[in-house]
């Protein structure tokens, strides 16, 4: 591997070089930067992207911390294989493959032949009152998510994930991993109104009041849940180890990012934010993650859209720096 | 045609109906229902697309308001046709078509099979001391903008402009249009440092100290030119008349879009703002315009760059009212 800081400085005259004024492309030279250090050449790819989708279930959603009930998980999961939901319909106009995992949804097992089938349990137990997961569970689905990112072929991966309640198991990780007051980090999810985010709110008060308010990355998991944001977690390390470009979706894919890096520093250099959220704690957990998002759209659906409706920025920042003329090659004068 | 006010109740309520909570995609909903209200229709497309990038030189640009050379301008043409500029490597790697247009390039003709040759004269006269052009030249390029904006046939037209001295037009005609003082519309263009930007600024006072505070559009582009700002406005009213969905780019384009607006209000419902440019300036046009652009990547290129990297996501919103499941086509449970 080449030296990183005189790399540096090569992938900076490049960029420079290009027939634009110095710096006019702001964002998108930071970008093509980066992707050139994790691909480790002047010539990067960002043509090819997956998104992954990790859905599962959480038990305190029976505690009334969502507006939607727990059904909605499955229903959802069979959605993205009909390739109805939101997700999918991004990903197929800008040409993104798509795979969706069972990581732990609850209910009866979903046969279909395009689902990925790993499903760790029928959901995680009620973290208001206990943990989510056991520690053979965590260690089960993290293993299960760097399978599935090592597996990833496209110089893109996108993770995305789907779980009525995981707004609320992001904001708990959050909280912890961050050390933050709960209440800074809990919104409004899929739409609650004053009186639901008032519950939510106390009923997550609980469920932070049953540990200590800093915990490492894997206890946080293992207390808060939920199987789709640990298995999304490993899938982002091993995404990392193969050299994949890695877009990260939203509040909750942020989540799992915060823990990705505790677990596996290098993950760093591979991690491109792809918006910045309408959900309430996301701004704090950029901020914690010094994150400079390519969108800010005002969304707040998950499913791994903010990330793969940001692919396209980052598919034209490597192809500047891999196609675009220099000043010398294409005959154009520098300024002066 | 359909009832604008009913029809957007239908537009509205097929969008809540999506497989989402509501308002979950945030400005994604916003254009998809602009873009229906364009198509009139509740099956939009915006799947492909055309950028055009108008050329033209600026007398001005020898008094000394640019920190590149005249020739570039020329020299980005040949660029713009080799296919090596940004915008080129930008819309091949999403999969826009590019068409240039010399509107008014100074020095020898160009002689290319691609390029739209539609040059008025070998640039402007120098706006500092007299106006850009004459009143036939004005009413020959908007006719010719026309032309070309009537014949794009793609569902999205993105338009770009290069012209070494374009940003010190477009001060000009954005002060004069919306009666501001030049100071507050003047910016650093390709790169000037503080001494040439006190420069700048002293010559745009000079030149628009020759004129009333407010213009009407099409005095202010005939008093302060250039060929490619006119004739991207004569595009913008083209494409509208044919009911293209129109990305805006940048500061200079946006500069058109004030005129456009102005001699053809109905350009309204087409316009999609691509980005907010780092140019000084830029920021108060889009609130004179009303605009909420889809990007803020920090970009000062212009050539439609930001237009073209916003396309995806217009594409995106029309291929979410046209191709999601609803609550019920899915059978997803609602909120509750």
């Amino acid at each position: 591997m080449t030296d990183p800081s005189s790399f540096a400085d090569l992938i900076q005259s490049a960029i420079d070089n290009k027939t634009k004024p110095l710096g006019a492309l702001g964002q998108i030279e930071t970008l093509a930067a980066q992707i050139a250090q994790i691909q480790n050449t002047l010539t990067p790819s960002a043509e090819t992207c997956t998104l992954s989708i990790f859905a599962a279930d959480h038990g305190m959603a029976a505690a009334g911390v969502s507006a939607y009930p727990s059904d909605v998980t499955a229903q959802m999961v069979l959605n993205f294989l009909a390739e109805g939901a939101a997700a999918n319909v991004f990903a197929k106009t800008l040409g993104a493959n798509v795979q969706v995992v069972d990581a732990g949804v609850a209910g009866p097992m979903i046969d279909h032949p395009h689902l990925v089938q790993r499903r760790i349990a029928d959901g995680t137990q009620n973290a208001i009152t206990g943990p989510a997961m056991t520690e053979r569970q965590l260690q089960d689905t993290l293993a299960a998510g760097k399978e599935i990112g090592q597996a990833i072929e496209t110089d893109v991966a996108c993770f995305g994930e789907m779980g009525i309640g995981n707004t609320s198991a992001a904001s708990l990780i959050s909280a912890k991993v961050l050390e933050r007051p709960i209440e800074t980090l809990v919104g409004r999810g899929t739409g609650l109104d004053d009186a639901g985010l008032a519950r939510k709110t106390a009923l997550l008060n609980q469920a932070s009041d049953r540990t200590e308010p800093l915990l490492d990355a894997a206890t946080a998991l293992r207390e808060y849940g939920g199987f789709e944001i640990a298995m999304l977690c490993g899938a982002m390390i091993g995404a990392s180890e193969t050299g994949r470009i890695i877009i990260v979706d939203g509040f909750i894919a942020s989540a799992a990012a915060l823990c990705a890096l505790q677990l596996y520093p290098d993950c760093r250099r591979h991690f491109i934010y792809g918006h910045r959220s309408a959900e309430a704690g996301h701004r704090l957990v950029l901020e914690a993650l010094d994150a400079t998002p390519i969108l800010d759209l005002n969304l707040r659906l998950g499913e791994g859209t903010g990330a793969v409706l940001a692919w396209p920025i980052v598919r034209a920042a490597a192809a500047m720096l891999r196609d675009m003329a220099s000043f010398e090659s294409a005959g154009v004068s520098g300024p002066g």
